[in-house]
């Protein structure tokens, strides 16, 4: 087994890749003064894998795969997946609260086609395990970064793929050959995409039978040709090269792109779905299952930093024992706890696919614990900024600190309560702002959006509570039965 | 050992203790139409200690007390507390959606008693943890009913017990002999008081060094000489009366007394405080939380309920797949789940207290669940209702269903959806409509200030959360610190 | 011109109509213990127009039909508006906080029918407009208790009338003759039909070509030939006969009813509209604009009740300047100040209807309103009851306080804040309990379902908003355009 | 009269004033980049003074002023505060969203010094009012644009301004001398003061004797000396440097300043409080009355650009009938026209200052207003997220579309529904991304806590609520009064 480390990685996106940031071509993702950062945060995965203090926790021994990422175990119980939202949790916390996706997302993608694949060619005498698996110990012997891209750019949304005037709205086969498959389209919003190995593609939804092309999974390097990638503005890695005080703008960023296929060529190892459009909707809803599990864990961690600014704003104002600030906190609070609570249920009432013996956290639980991430959020925002005041807009930047005729004033007049340092509560401020401004898209957008919308969760809890036992009981109450049958 | 059975709790009632209902004094509560439903509800639970089928999950062996109601079984492991969780979760169902008090509210002051008297004795050098436990066994080993009185009337809420005009507000000791004490005052909504064996009295709040004659806990028979308990009105019974369909309001409602104590002989085998007035905020809070872990398994159950009856009415209404409706049965099946899901986690992360080795659930966790349920309560209401439409309202009464001159018009005008029994649907509703009217103020007001107000949980999670890990993380993330300390 | 008087009105009850209540038929609603209470409610309008206190509110001069009941002034500007929600808010205040409904419904019906036949008529050359107008003329003239029909049973809610397997499950046209009509159906939730003159009956949603039969509005007298009316159980009414504090329950309720059509012949000059499935959609609509408007204001006038039992419970509890309970009182000012607010802005931009030079109550703003109005009801008892405590379901009964045993000690212990007095507060406690229990399920359902559904209040408010100012500043905005058009 | 024009306004910037950005000092504010951008808003008040197309709107003729600026007409009557409301609302929507506060805020302080220097001085004998006139007499004529600083930086939030261990942490009198005052301390978040002409300073809170020095108002020019004005980032306008799509951070944008005043001097005549300690809070609370009410109308300028934002989107993605995307607009529309609602009210409603004659909004309904601006805010930003997608926060920039290699890919997978523009579709987007990201900070915290809090809100409005007529309500309704009072 190889663990990679940190320079093994950054040599490796040195690859001839097709990268575009604000209109220009990335020549070197590394050395990118705004990709640049997220490559850093992705980094941070194999330095703590060497770290003595972080190992223990990043690196697990395998029995089939010798020594991997603790990313890469498979959940065979129900404590793993404890595990792994621990991990997740902790090393959102240990990213300043941005949450490190590029071994837990292509894990979250592969236990589904683990499954997925196991499935399918039970049914329909297929042979795509096999491949799931082989590149799955590839990935975890070689210690890859990932990223997966899912949802297609989708045209016209009431329109299912193949009813779109532009056939290229969703990902599709295009040509079949003995070698492999070319596939066009793209797929939106694929996070550290540009700063990846491999990126793994997966249906963004349940096919019929007309949209077969449409239903395909598969894996590729990220410097496959016709691949293209068009990153976002990295508002917060922008926002950090003129504020000093602003590190995690500049080391804990994750950069996102359209991701663009322009007739790729995928060889037929790297093929795990390709038309079996019964089997489109099985991988399109445990993908989310685990990674919405995982979502669950980054955004406790996310809402861990927020209770600490928010206490930390509320003891440097001195107004910590003010009834409705108390109110605003235990709300941030509330949220965390609520996620930290369905994440442990959604463990505790796993279930084992009994083909693979691999654990998929509870469907309805994790579904519950994302919903409430997805809602919440800004609820959770609205506390925090009660809680700190009209500085989170107004504050002077970190240069007006450097300029010594400001300086005076502003440590002056920029203390709180008696005792406190005017540079800690402008810096804790400072970090305020930018989770709504520099931050403020990503942060609004991807807890309501990102591993599927508020309706989406919706619907899927909706669709997979099992009624039996409620409705039982509201007859028994009702008095139309005599007894619970359960 | 002995469990009790159905007749013998029954005959135990008849003991000449001081029940008034509507302005008369109740002769017997056994055979009174609106108390005696609260005594069925009760006597349930030595109806399922008989029951083949229920017997394994209300009776355990204790290797000190024999075989006993597993609600006295003192919790020595976090999966003591999930067992506690799920008996309570399904008793509610099993009671038809009514939580049975009788031994879980007595248990869960008798948990908080016995590590609270052993602090105080290993504090102090009192020997009030050997009466508790003495009182424990006995009451362990009878399977006594309980009720616990804990909320004074209070008087004027912004002061304290001694500061009040009146010095009756909150119970208190008003003589110390050698064989006793005396006490006096009056407690607010003992639930099932006058139908239980035992009343345990709790302070219910810290006190000052002047409030120490109010600092008092101990235990008294319910026929205790100037003990005399006011029942409220009891709709819900009142109103099975008059409706055959309403089998929960005959069979499974529970009676809230106003307690007096005129001048109560305690002996001190049976005082568990008196006086050490610094202990008394150590039971007021020790007790909650026990009680609201408890709170949180029955208003699962509860809502388990709720969603049978939301998703039955959808399916009679033929309005299963709206999306509006599909969202209000996600709010009530999220409602239940978070429940289940902070039960869970507060359980596991249970303490144990070091000198009893007896677990107490996380009180964060519990007070975030035992938020969830306050605050969202009636926001389930409006889904509910939302689903069921006005005849939650409107609906005739079921008398109106034996009149043949309206049968033939109702059983043809209140089918829904083709093939539903007009019947059934009717049924549903009008247990619907029982929740919201004779039901409603209990309910309303039960699931927002039973086992501690909104307010109360704010406080005790605002005070309880550990904040070092967050602020860490915050000064971590604004760069006011180079790495993590956790 | 002929004002009615109370005995008038209680006179013309007594007109043989067939009432049911509990599974009896009503021989005389004036006198039947509950629906009686429905009576002397409805015939406060007709004391108020006698008493000198009120005369000029309830009365007005119009120059077309005289010295009539205010309820029956047709608005004609914008001001006329603004007075009849002062109206309905005052004589809700004036009724206890009960709406008074009886000629409030049956004036915003026939308002949408003068306006909706007259479109009709220019439309299609029939001769609705003058039967409508004869038609109001008679009820104002006569100053007549209406009811108003118009919600169906609807059976299968998926299904349009004319796809139920059973086509009575709206009402419709079974034949016509040279004289009439014959209708046959059943309504829901028709208030204070069994004590109305007059029913008037709608269509209850747009129609297909294939519903003509069931595009069918007109007006029968309460006594027709095959014409019941079955009462809900009047649980508040019930309360009331054993509870002497109750008032509200004995003479301030109002009664619900389905009502059956057996049947029943409607003459041609009382007929507004039989197969123009055209426009059923249009009175469908008009009149809940009306209607909801009206809804407005009446619930505005139950808010300021509950502002008032909050107000004076926090002040008897010694609360009032607690933060949280200020922030409860504060919610329910914020609900009843924006229904005021909306119901002041739709009267101020209402729309004069061009061919009747009638004023419309603005359609948008309406249903703002409604919405607030509905959502947030359950909400505001929330926080009436944190404000309230534990005794709002647990209060002893009044009779209780008659038994001088049980009397000295509520009189002592149920005292709140220093100089307050027990029974006072006692008496506010039980007019909260009765708000969430005998009025429970009325207050909740009707609050979410009366004068339109909440989904029903969102899809009008969507459709009747004019986006154009909107967009257009979104593509100024956006720079797509360079300057703003309006 | 001499109303300005924009060069006049232009030129008038250019006076030395102390404006620091970044850490830069300021040398002209019109030709910096960043604070540029305000300027060219502000100016656009000037610009739509001579633009036929909006000068009857803009310029009013006044009977003691002669031709002024309609934003300092004194309301004399509470048609005036309509037309007020829907001129702020208008210009919000002129300027692309972006409120205009340079004249809007100065007559709001300017109102509410008119009436308390009259209270003033018919209590003291002191001679305000005059000087207020003056000045007031000035600005109208000279067409001034005008900045208000009321906020403190406050120090420890618990603490009196007398009580700061740094008596500056409030602006106070240091020195009284024959020709004027010698004042020192610091004000946040002064919007606009950079680019307007004079300052007014007032009291932030109600003060007790030893307060004196600190109730304090005046009005200096902006270049006075010793007044040195430290701005905030502008990330709107540094993202527009960027972003050719983005005018409105290049035209239409406020910059807000930490305005510190080191030893300034004020003459007499500019200065309106000087340590009449009783009335500071008059003053503290007759100002945002007005600006409260200001901020109602420019919120409701903002939901409508929301709005259109938003049914564009819902549009472009051709999800405009999905009943949760309707949903989401709906709660878009409520916000905005609940804004109208009680601002209409608020003036409708609005009473007379009898000693002046100048009305004041009424100040429930105004608060109410305020309230839901404040609290529902980021709950309108969800619905428009929600509406959105993910990619209004992974939208490649502007920039992307300009590179030929890109651009092709954009057009053809960035279209939405059928038929519509990738371009129009992805500047909507992008619009929408501003808004929660270089707008972010500035939104959510504005809208939180400008023109005051959300707690300020709710303590003003539980003050000034009456509820006398409420309380006899519930007196009536409970049965322990006979009747209605009022």
């Amino acid at each position: 087994m190889t663990i990679y480390d940190v320079d093994r990685y950054l040599n490796s996106l040195d690859d001839g890749r097709a990268v575009y940031y604000r209109g220009q071509k990335v020549s070197n993702v590394v050395n990118h003064p705004e990709i640049g950062a997220a490559v850093k945060h992705a980094s941070l995965v194999y330095k703590w894998q060497k770290d003595p203090k972080y190992r223990s926790m990043l690196v697990c021994r395998d029995k089939d795969y010798g020594e991997i990422s603790t990313f890469y175990r498979i959940p065979k119980k129900p404590e793993d997946l404890m595990e792994r939202f621990d991990l997740i949790y902790k090393t959102t916390r240990m990213g300043r609260g941005t949450f490190n996706i590029i071994q837990a997302i292509g894990s979250d993608a592969l236990f589904a086609l683990l499954i997925a694949s196991r499935e399918i060619d039970s049914k329909l005498g297929t042979a795509y395990h096999d491949r799931v698996e082989k590149f799955f110990r590839y990935v975890a012997e070689e210690d890859l970064a990932l990223a997966v891209a899912q949802t297609d750019v989708k045209g016209d949304r009431i329109l299912r793929p193949s009813e779109q005037s532009d056939p290229d709205m969703y990902v599709h086969i295009v040509k079949r050959t003995n070698e492999g498959i070319i596939v066009r389209g793209a797929k939106a919003h694929t996070t550290q995409g540009p700063v990846a190995n491999e990126i793994i593609v997966l249906p963004t939804r349940a096919m019929t039978k007309d949209d077969a092309d449409y239903a395909v999974a598969f894996a590729i390097p990220a410097n496959a040709k016709g691949l293209k990638m068009i990153s976002k503005p990295e508002k917060a890695s922008e926002a950090a090269l003129n504020d000093p005080w602003f590190i995690v703008g500049r080391e804990n960023v994750e950069t996102e792109s359209i991701t663009i296929f322009d007739d790729v060529f995928v060889p037929w190892d790297r093929v795990f779905l390709a038309g079996e459009w019964q089997y489109a909707g099985l991988i399109a809803v445990m993908f989310p299952t685990y990674h919405r599990f995982t979502a669950i864990a980054y955004r406790a961690g996310i809402a861990d930093m927020l209770i600490g600014l928010g206490k930390l704003l509320a003891e440097l104002n001195g107004v910590d024992d003010k009834s409705h600030i108390r109110r605003d906190i235990v709300e941030i609070i509330k949220y965390k706890e609520l996620l930290r609570s369905t994440g442990y249920l959604a463990a505790h009432e796993s279930k084992m696919d009994p083909a693979t013996s691999i654990y998929v956290p509870n469907r309805v639980i994790t579904n519950v614990g994302k919903l409430i991430a997805n809602e919440n959020y800004l609820d959770v925002v609205k506390h925090l900024v009660d809680v700190a005041g009209g500085l989170a807009a107004t504050l002077p930047s970190s240069k007006d600190f450097e300029n010594p005729d400001e300086r005076k004033y502003l440590e002056k007049y920029l203390v709180g309560k008696k005792g406190t340092d005017a540079i800690v509560r402008s810096r804790i401020l400072s970090m305020t702002k930018e989770i709504i401004s520099s931050f403020g898209a990503l942060f609004a957008t991807a807890m309501i959006h990102a591993e599927g919308s508020i309706e989406a969760s919706i619907l899927e809890l909706y669709r997979s509570y099992d009624y039996d036992g409620s409705k039982d009981l509201a007859f028994y109450a009702s008095g139309i039965r005599d007894e619970l049958r359960e």
